[in-house]
């Protein structure tokens, strides 16, 4: 058997990938409550840009929020490669809702 | 000018565009956080199939996990594609990591 770091308990190994399953769904639940949560913001930031003409894309924002983040990773212990391209695939999905709420405008 | 759903307060749009930035930081910043929480649970996972010699991918867990994100992103009115796309993100990062631990327990 190959020990790894982490303690080993005597817990039936099905039993405890149940617990563990457990956990990562509401871990699951809870990202992404906090997901719609973030698109409701970026809604209102879509809307607000649309009447205001400010264009969909923002690199200067953009670039702080990635630095932001690949920092918090960080301290986090969180591969910062991967937190980045978790907010990348957001940062597209909220630019690509912006257009839309500009085309919807522009009908 | 173009006046979306929504209200539309008289506001200066820099100044509602920096409050919503604000809120959006913070929900990141909870959203990296969760993500931590989610890996540690995983790497729990990786070294537990490791040692145990279960295989570091599950298709049929992996089905059960996105059928439960689409219905819960519906439920919060998320895009469901976009749940599913961060949750496959997650997954590939997941497995990758599954292997090297099954690679570091086998030099």
């Amino acid at each position: 058997m190959v020990v790894l770091d982490g303690p080993v308990t005597d817990e039936d190994p099905a039993v405890e990938l149940e617990r563990l399953r457990a956990s990562i769904d509401n871990l699951d639940a809870a990202l992404v409550h906090l997901l719609a949560e973030r698109f409701k913001c970026t809604q209102r930031v879509g809307r607000l840009k649309a009447r205001s003409g400010m264009p969909a894309a923002d690199p200067a924002r953009e670039a702080y929020q990635i630095q932001r983040l690949r920092a918090l990773a960080q301290d986090a212990a969180l591969d910062p490669r991967f937190a980045e391209k978790v907010l990348n695939l957001i940062i597209d999905e909220v630019i690509r809702n912006h257009e839309s709420i500009k085309r919807l405008g522009e009908r």
